[in-house]
């Protein structure tokens, strides 16, 4: 009996979750190889998904698609999220668990909350392999030491959480617990207001007189600069207002500092401490090693070995002890 | 009777400059291998560039390092440039070229206008790799295909404009001439613009409580845009002390650029056509082939030969016919 996993939206994310899932080694999972199950409402990218070893099946209907899931990823953009939530609740088995990967969690936990039934799992998710790689290309593989922000309803069981983060582990991403408000307020500062501030530089220089000749003399620091703003303006939309209250608040800071350094501009002592102080700052960071979750390397020193998650008992009956609520 | 080079300022730029230059296979100029006499005030920078074939001589003293040079290549730091012209302007043989590499121009040659004697030629440069490769590695060949900004007096004679020029290109680089104006502005905004928002990213996020938590999830998306604010605090200070006019000018653009998306946080509609029109930007940038300066694809289609530069004739006494006040 194999895991029905139900992928919604076959996005850069969705079909990469679909083929790291889809292609696992059977051994990996104690439930072997899931059947990954694609929806997506363009045809097109069902075909392609299809076609890409992203889905092992495809689905038209979106509430024929989750029917018989175990679990569902919805990875739709975040402006269809709640109505993918409502639509599919009813009908949704007892037992499944229901994940999603916006790159904001408040608002989607609260729709969880209030729209699905009380028999299902939510667990919020948020794969940062998306904001990292800034690729196209469909890997099995971009999930490999990326961080899994996962952040689960009050109500939601600890067999369910258990579940969510062996498919985590088992396509090579770090689960990271985190704070639904918190994340969304980190999540708008590493991710989205960085493109925030790509576009804006973009924009600045490209709408001016001089863009002519600013490209001539531009190099590859700026190209790398603006590399953000290059993006699906649709689905990076998408990711600007999902997340509104936190990114606003970080535009303010960075429209405050950018304020500080105009006012500096004609002192060379106090715009050489902000200068020193950045790089000192980004020094560490690089010396600290990205991608380690805060206490990661202390936490690692100290685990022994990891348990083979139990999802057999999870899904297919026996549950562990574990099972209560969180 | 070799070309005497001497390089004030033994910098990355400085450096690199010396390298090429000096490494030149003799058959590239008519005047065959340039001597290279390096100086900085610092003694170790010269021990350093002496060590890396960046000088075939160095001289401690600054005025007997430009008593014999034909060529006299300025690499100082901003903060010290108008005491340098100052300093060697007495030293200067008549017929010496001089030129710099300050990222700002209109004061450079404000500067040399009153400084120099009217005996000795300038052209201002600015060589355009180290803003581009924005690596500290010390290689001849980081000038090939990069576009090497010049802008001459109005009294320069066109030889000496000759004479810089074939330098420039024998580095492999473009020249590309640029009222001084002009160019403060363009490299403020290709340039300082960056290097300042990158400072102010990094700065927004390192302050905040939260920025060990936003290490964990900030990606490579991040730490590409953060890039410029890894470079040594007291040059890059330097480089936006020199351009303040121009800079302040983009920061206030910058600023508003990004007032205006955050009055569009909540506005799909209107920050979609925000980012649609930044991404379409970059596109055409890059489609355009960046390195090029404005109109040189046709010009290069209607060049059928490039002349073999008279260096020989400029400094050793067989003027040319173009040999004339500009």
């Amino acid at each position: 009996m194999a895991l029905n996993i139900t992928v919604l939206g076959l996005g850069p994310i969705g079909s990469a979750l679909g083929l790291a899932l889809g292609t696992l080694d059977p051994k990996v999972l104690d439930v072997g190889r899931p059947v990954i199950v694609g929806w997506d409402r363009d045809k097109r990218a069902m075909a392609d998904a299809r076609g890409r070893l992203a889905a092992d099946r495809v689905e038209a209907d979106l509430v024929a698609a989750v029917r018989d899931a175990d679990v569902v990823i919805v990875t739709v953009p975040h402006a269809d999220m709640r109505d993918t939530l409502s639509t599919i609740a009813p009908a949704l088995k007892p037992g499944t668990i229901v994940t999603d990967t916006a790159s904001s969690k408040a608002d989607v936990l609260e729709w969880a909350r209030t729209l699905l039934p009380e028999t299902v799992e939510f667990v919020g998710g948020h794969p940062l392999a998306g904001i990292e790689s800034g690729g196209r290309e469909l890997r099995a593989d971009i999930f490999h030491d990326t961080i899994y922000c996962l952040a689960p309803l009050p109500r939601t069981r600890r067999s369910a959480l258990d579940g969510v983060e062996a498919l985590v582990t088992a396509i090579g991403a770090k689960p990271y617990y985190i704070d639904a408000a918190e994340h969304d307020s980190y999540a708008a500062a590493a991710g989205h207001l960085p493109l925030a501030v790509a576009v804006a530089l973009m924009e600045t220089l490209s709408r001016s007189g001089g863009w002519r000749e600013i490209q001539a003399i531009a190099g590859p620091a700026l190209l790398g600069m603006t590399e953000l703003s290059a993006g699906g303006s649709e689905e990076s939309t998408d990711a600007l207002v999902s997340n509104t209250a936190a990114l606003e608040g970080w535009l303010d800071r960075m429209i405050g500092t950018l304020v500080e350094i105009r006012r500096n501009v004609r002192d060379p002592v106090a715009l050489q401490a902000v200068l020193e102080h950045a790089r000192d700052a980004r020094d560490s960071w690089i010396r600290s090693r990205p991608h380690m979750r805060p206490g990661e390397e202390e936490f690692q020193s100290n685990v022994a070995e990891v348990e083979r998650p139990n999802l057999s008992g999870l899904f297919f009956g026996r549950r562990t002890m574990r099972d209560k609520r969180r």
